[in-house]
């Protein structure tokens, strides 16, 4: 394997920063055990999956190796792609031969349903022939194209191969040729294929791809891309031109993905107008749109994200592929930028919206996230509509591509993990140690060493929820003064140098703005970038919901198990009211009904855990 | 006029109580300036309206009379049927030559469309003659029939004429003779029918459209009410039995008229399970399912029924048209049990989630009650789904028919409204005269005369939220035990006698049930009958949404003036919360960060009269 290759991104001359290859970190700590589960059982219990429903059926059937007629969503082919370009990141952690027959005899079937003039969409086949690019609304055909052409870049630039590449390429030339302000216009309701054609342009350096990107971003606003009006033209974010949006609307993994293909377009053709609208999104986003648990997307009905403030707990919607998309376009922003606010964010996202889409058991996921529940939402085996599965396995399997980026001042550490790592900086080799308990103990000892004789900067990032920090090189205290979020150490490295960060996991209490009403008097804990919940499964007396918690008691972390998954839980103190007498009633106008207050421990545990046991009820916002 | 004529209901055999006549009743209060707003401005305004939306050309394209083709939803036709009742009840209190006209003339339009075999829907006509019957889930071909119905009877009972009634029997004759258990099975997917037959019933005497509501009734849970699967059978209310059902679910609207129109089944075949059924849900809609204003319905996916304790202010859906339903259905649980919560229950929606549909001007419609928002939800002229506008005018214009019932035992004043009856009762007059300015205030002076010789017993509502209250007959105190509600005084009447019924109105402080998490630590102020809220146009100060309030400062009620109606305000004190410093963070780690807190005015106004001046933050429910 060629340790420099970066698979996940490749550069951008408009990048600030530079990518560092999947395979250039081995990971070792808290994430290490989520890849190890994708590998185990996640991945190949997919693949079970995308055969037993239909998935993989569907391509036979359009080749006419089998009979029948496609089976299922639209937009299912998106899932056998997605699974396809996580199976390709797997095979950098495994020498599986039987992974590698599957991917192979998947993408055999993908090639062979592709038509000979380049169109492959297993939905639009027979009598649906006519159909094609008829209804890209709501149709997904250019979602499942980007799909296609996002797993063929992955599959190529692990193994080398162009057996899939050679698929999306002729089907992406169809896509160019169709689609244009002079040929057939249009614009996809979901928008995907935006950064694939980015990606693509980057693989193959020919400019009509990233044209065609372009494009898409440009002719929303036209009706384009709502031409089916089951939902308003907000939903398709085909309300007014991109450049012209102010807020985050409409439909929220559409909204999301359109963010993030509009700064891979940004990445390579520097408009700064694309910047300048992305800013104002990610601003409003932040600001007025997100969970505390990084999820986006607060509205059941068009999967969409709210007003400003409108952050419902019981009925957040927060779809773990919104999550996914808020992490992937972080990642963006910050090669833009290399400002840590948005590493940051990522973190965020991974450790609390993302990974709560998935079981502890890498078999059973969460579509909806919400933040406050009596317990019946459970995890399941498998969605019809299962966009969001094989997403999660896709940003797992490529997680350590993430943990460290370049530039041209020197190395940045993005995330910490227990991990060893081999950067390449100026075409030699920076080794790289972190030995870390990580997100669970704030001290990571960071070893150094390296052939590259000219002094450099090392960037480490220090997470805004770290108010706080300590940090020695060699022994030595530095002084702590950040940029962009990050500590920066200019010196030689050819080491060994030792390098101790302590990142001091204090236990936060957060508060809400007062907009968002049903957080008043309410607080969420934090510890580290881990979001905490009170769930019934560790608190046995009185229902959790009426739990209040005691700011001025001390509050403990604690080691703790959660089916078997090292965590740590804090032990907090406080009460909770017994309820007996509101029994069948729900407004009481002789004022609070009194209930009996009890002293209660109470124990949080890291929300991303939840639901993991006993049915029961959960929140992340408590009472004090 | 035959005053003895009851017009909105007939008595069943089954009842406890029997309804009044709307005519024999005068209002001259509170509900008075909505019926003089219904009769000069809202039936006429909504008759323009269904003409130039096309809604009554839709039956003039259908009779052939006018080109073009059917235009708007499918269920448009409802909308002309739900004005020609409330137009009909207007004229009881009209001698308007043009309304009486514009009846005639609709009435005329719809015969006209009326093909010769019963058959009227103007949706189903020319290419879709073949799809009648075929879509009763969606399209409402049985609820229009409803409407029709009901619409046929009030003309009739109003006016004598049986133009539309004739109509309207050829019609439900075609459905009888098209659905049963021989024949087409099928149950609607929008429920509406079921009351409209067993008042054809009750108007007939005519068992077999008895028994076919009885069939659709218990033909749900078959599948036949969510044939086409859009939405899951739940939102039908046909995933079970309703003889089954132990939980308010599904599309709120559908299933409030549902437990409607099984009452109405109910009461006239006396069937113990469905009542059992009926009771089991009405005690899950108000102790688990039911806003403070008396809406219902939570969500807006599925204008649905969230699970217990689900109710979100801002996003509450709370259709009016569900306000509407839960004000019939209560109605007709009091006919059968004589019990007062039932009427408090009327009397909480009425003054609250109904009237808060109808904007003071007569011309504006909610058609979703939040009670909680920023704003921007403004009352709209009209709807495309214009499902709420008629149906309000036909509640207003019936209300006269509401205040009074007779039992064998005696005469029930179940509403308060200054008002002057002739209530009939063992054939004989019974002269009833209220003086109050309730709601707003609680003193009723009551006048009695007959000619019925015999002592009989006069029932009055208290209502629950009057938890103490003041009697004098003739100037001597009573004894106040209460039952079911009612105050019962048994005594010869002839009179007259004066009656003086004071129920305080204290300012009371009411709180939500624990699990509706949103309402921790905040209050919701009522006063009599009405919910009060805090809104822009009242508090200059800050902004509405951080106002805390003092329950230990006095409140006092004061006379003001909303557009020109007057109401009663009630001026509070509290504090509001500076939150410049909140300003660009969603959330804050540090604790909650500290703004001024500066002492306020707070001025509560009814909620009903929200949004009808300056757009500005409202909320319900108060930190305090």
């Amino acid at each position: 394997m060629d340790e420099t290759k970066i698979i996940n991104f490749t550069n951008s001359s408009k990048n600030k920063l530079t990518p560092c290859s999947i395979s250039s970190v081995k990971i070792k700590g808290f994430m290490n055990d989520y890849l190890e589960t994708m590998l185990k059982v996640t991945i190949p219990s997919q693949y079970e999956l995308l055969e037993s429903t239909g998935r993989i059926d569907n391509f036979r059937i359009a080749s006419g190796k089998k009979e029948g007629s496609f089976k299922g969503l639209v937009f299912n082919d998106s899932d056998v792609y997605k699974w396809l370009e996580a199976a390709s990141y797997a095979l950098l952690f495994t020498n599986d031969d039987d992974l590698k027959e599957k991917i192979d005899n998947t993408i055999k079937e993908v090639k062979d349903a592709q038509e000979d003039n380049g169109y492959l969409n297993t939905y639009f086949m027979f009598e649906r022939k006519k159909e094609r690019w008829t209804d890209l609304a709501t149709k997904h055909e250019l979602y499942c194209a980007g799909h296609l052409i996002q797993a063929a870049i992955a599959h190529k630039r692990v193994t080398g191969e162009d057996t899939l590449f050679d698929v999306a390429i002729k089907f992406a030339d169809l896509i160019v040729d169709t689609f244009g302000p002079d040929k057939k216009r249009g614009a996809p309701g979901h928008p995907e294929i935006e950064m694939a054609l980015v990606e693509l342009y980057r693989e193959t350096k020919n400019q009509k791809y990233l044209n065609l990107a372009k494009y898409f971003l440009e002719e929303r606003g036209n009706g384009y891309a709502s031409t089916y009006r089951f939902f308003n033209p907000e939903y398709y974010i085909d309300h007014k031109p991109f450049k012209e949006l102010d807020e985050m609307t409409g439909h929220a993994v559409r909204m999301l993905y359109l963010c993030t293909g509009a700064t891979d377009i940004y990445l390579e053709t520097g408009d700064e107008e694309i910047f300048s609208t992305i800013e104002r999104l990610w601003e409003n986003l932040v600001t007025k749109k997100m969970y505390i648990t990084g999820g986006a997307g607060s509205r059941y009905e068009g999967e969409s994200f709210g007003e400003d403030y409108e952050l419902p707990n019981r009925r957040a919607y927060t779809e773990t592929c919104a999550a996914i998309a808020s992490y992937m376009w972080n990642y963006r922003m910050f090669l833009v930028t290399g400002e840590g606010k948005y590493v940051d964010l990522m973190e965020l996202v991974l450790y609390n919206g993302l990974l709560s889409g998935i079981s502890i058991d890498g078999k059973h996921y969460f579509y909806v996230n919400p933040l406050e529940d009596r317990g019946k939402k459970r995890r399941q085996p498998w969605y019809e509509c299962a966009c969001c599965p094989p997403n999660i396995s896709r940003t797992l399997t490529s997680f350590p591509g993430y943990i460290y980026t370049t530039s041209d001042e020197g190395v940045y550490i993005n995330l910490y993990e227990n991990s060893q790592a081999n950067i390449i900086y100026k075409e030699k080799e920076v080794k790289i140690t972190q030995e870390t308990d990580y997100p669970w103990d704030g001290k990571i000892r960071i070893i150094v060493s390296t052939e590259v004789i000219d002094p450099f900067s090392l960037f480490l990032r220090i997470p805004s929820w770290a108010n706080v920090f300590d940090i020695t090189v060699d022994g030595e205290k530095l002084n702590k003064n950040l940029e962009k979020g990050f500590l920066k150490i200019f010196k030689p490295w050819k080491g060994p140098h030792e390098i101790i960060l302590n990142l001091p996991m204090d236990i936060k209490f957060v508060e809400s703005h007062p907009f968002v009403r049903e957080n008043l008097d309410k607080v969420a804990l934090k510890r580290g970038p881990m979001v905490y919940c009170i769930e019934k499964a560790d608190n046995k007396e009185g229902d959790v919901w009426n739990y209040l918690i005691d700011l001025n008691e001390k509050i403990e972390p604690e080691n703790y198990q959660i089916n078997s998954k090292r965590v740590i839980k804090l032990k907090a103190k406080g009460y909770h009211e017994d309820i007996q007498n509101w029994e069948g009633r729900l407004y009481s106008q002789s004022g609070r009904v009194k209930g009996e207050k009890k002293k209660s421990d109470i124990n949080l545990t890291p929300y991303f855990a939840w639901a993991n046991r006993e049915e029961g009820p959960m929140a992340v916002w408590i009472r004090k």
